[in-house]
């Protein structure tokens, strides 16, 4: 035996990944995350507590202990590859929130573990990709989302000293400028609640408002933009590439076979000229 | 006769189906179903109503009974393959709410009867089409309305869990956190209304809300790309495969021309060469 | 003379043609639209009105004079034709408008006088362009502009039903349940505003707002992507056609230039074989 | 020495150049206004001020002080050619923001100093370029925005006249009326805020109200779809030139080889027919 301190041999290991990556397996797992999505919504009513409290709370830790014994395995297959997949580290932190002992102040964990129900997104491919799609389309707005966040804590500091001493509770901080910007940005009674109230003490508040919400709308649009046409992009470029090579491979031949011509008619033309010396 | 039973021979059928895709029965139809929909509008008007209030009734009483012979006639022409065409099982069910007798529990019917008016929908061609372009439109939604349907569920279940007790009225079950869930992703009073009042009893209670939004939001837009995309798409390929496809045969002519080219040209030399042996 | 009638004689009526399409003219016709736009957005001041009331009401008249001459004169020399253009019909509507006494029940065309600020864009060549195409890229969206006016009648006329006696204000009448669904397809206030409420005399109410928001949303976008597809069908078709139409004279070429070389050949092959006979 | 008065020497301009655009420098500085940033953020929070007030008030000073030597140096570099660049003359005035003394009717200036942290888009290419893109296409928008801009002058004429005597703090004078028309183009509280209101003195208010939403939403639509529209011609324009270039540089090289094919031709019949005369 190489090395006695591996408790799990490589056989072992391989018997453990056939296991786990078994397609019965893993629709068992779907089915319990699915189970396990429909016990934390019933959880939420008082009346099914009284009634099956219980038993419910039992099976959520049985499904969870199932839930730990399977990231373990994965654990002990991929050993320090595990961390590497994202995926993999959202399982682990979604599973690892339910075992944080939810008291003091902690409590706020006991409602994160909903999350685990997130790991559908794990499980079912189809979901994985579009997941995947989704924060791929963020990197095309990277650099506007930027511009928008500069120009957002800009607006925030200024209306912080404007504004902030008059209406504390909206503008009091760099914290609630910030939040207060962002409501104003969907556009949620900035006027009636927000800007109207702070025109009765500065008149020309107008002249803040009116300019952030053109620039911060004409941003997110570009934002928008930004997405929809990498897609149509992106589309386009899988579609257009098969036709394009198609096109590109008949001019090809078409060429190949123009050169053949000449070739041809040059030893017509030697074969005319020899016999006439 | 080798089936007594059958009240309806095929010979009757063929007759009543000729009478009832008859487009001047079919003109008629549309029309009585557009006298409907303004009767329905005008017998929500009390003046009206005291006025010619029983005319009305009874002429929606006439219409109804119209409707009620189209749709068994064509049950009796089509039989069972009459429910296998979405349009008519809309139809029937349509119309059959108003048999119903709406009174006790079932009162709420009466309302629903005006939904027969969207038997429009049915009888006028172009917007078939366009209904079933919408519904046709759906499926390239459906996994990434799937996505956000899930973290739709997980973010109701955890705002119940979270802000449950403190607030009944808006997160007090899980339906109710759905709809006042629906209402912040629609954005509407989601800050004023709903946010600054949980935030007075939970100061954090914005890193619920604004993640929730920037998420709810972001897919919701990347459901709407994926709509246009797919509109812009299928625009694209009808478009250009009428191009592609003359193109093609275009650069066809030329490659079946060059071989031919060819040929004649191997022709001449044989030519050549054979008298000067 | 031939019509003793015709006050107008057709040579004067070419000199007066000349007149009024002359640019100096539509220039100097355009600069008093937009000095009556100042005028009419300064009546708006209380302060000016006392300063310069007499004066500026009087440059008002004097305008409006300037405007009804232009018309007369147009009249005159396009006759019936005249309203033949949708445009010559809006500036006559819009300049007939300050003619009429704005006095009693006709009080608010006062205000309706500006209207004719909206001149320019008869004059302005690029507005005019762009309103055409706004009002070309209506068309595209008809279809399903009527789908939705369809599902928005029969939602107002079954709301009306349901809420109308419990809830007068809002859904007392058909145009006061088209007027609140119109404001909830706009989604302000639906849900604190409208839905709330009425959901605590009818808790179910939810079932008709949420799915006639969804409905109603999902079809707005995809009349919104219909304009969008044209516009980008539109735009992609202009600049295609020449690329395309650009590829196709050069296969054409390329296919004579084949021709051509056949004809060539074979009359060399004659050449060849009539020699050695 | 040729000219006496010059300060600046040519050589000492050139050190100069090579210094403010050497790459380290332009790191330094917009580390500084990255530094300045937090200063600014932390500056609004009176904790933070009790504390280190002073060393941050000095701090600020300090890098004040950087970016006024930063601009002299580019402005003795450039001398009038400065003002050329709008990024220039966009450092320039928001550096000099804070040298204006912000006291009595200047106090809102001090507010404004933040501005400074825009600077970052200026050091950071890829912001510089997006904020370029940003303007640009603003062109594309810039008549359909004139037509809303039309619309949107005559109907806070319109209603300024029609329910500014009603309604004083709406729609009391031009200005008071356009501040609420944004508020209702950009749907906030339109309905319940507003409208309702007005038709409650004005009951046919909702004829002025939901045209002018429809016109506005209708014309804003379009404006971002120009904006769409010009974004994927660009894109498609882009890529589509190189193919579009390869493409037709192919088509050409088969069209040359084809007439080198035919004056060979002829050359070989030239050939042919010679020796047999």
């Amino acid at each position: 035996m190489p090395s006695s301190t591996a408790v799990v041999t490589n056989s072992m290991r391989q018997r453990l990944k056939t296991f786990i990556e078994n397609s019965t397996i893993q629709r068992i797992l779907l089915a319990l995350i699915l189970i396990n999505a429909v016990i934390l919504g019933l959880e939420t009513s008082p009346d099914v507590m009284t009634t099956a409290g219980s038993f419910l709370m039992a099976l959520d830790k049985a499904i969870l202990a199932v839930f730990v014994i399977e990231l373990t395995i994965r654990l002990l297959v991929h050993r320090f590859a595990f961390f590497k997949d994202g995926w993999n580290v959202f399982d682990f932190i979604v599973v690892g929130i339910a075992l944080v002992p939810a008291s003091g102040p902690f409590a706020v964990l006991r409602a994160l573990r909903v999350l685990r129900v997130l790991r559908v997104l794990t499980f079912v491919p189809s979901m994985r990709k579009i997941v995947g799609a989704l924060i791929k389309s963020l990197n095309g707005m990277l650099s506007i989302a930027m511009v928008l966040g500069l120009v957002y804590y800009v607006a925030a500091v200024m209306v912080t000293k404007l504004f902030g001493e008059a209406f504390p509770e909206w503008f009091g901080s760099l914290g609630a400028s910030l939040y207060t910007l962002f409501q104003v940005m969907t556009l949620e009674s900035w006027s009636m609640g927000i800007a109207r109230p702070v025109m009765e003490a500065f008149p020309y508040a107008w002249a803040f408002f009116i300019p952030f919400i053109l620039i911060a709308t004409f941003t997110m649009l570009n934002l928008f933009i930004a997405v929809i046409v990498n897609a149509v992009q992106t589309m386009h470029d899988d579609e257009h590439k098969d036709e394009l090579d198609a096109e590109k491979a008949t001019q090809q031949q078409l060429l190949e076979q123009m050169q053949q011509l000449q070739l041809e008619l040059k030893a017509l033309r030697r074969d005319i000229n020899k016999p006439q010396e």
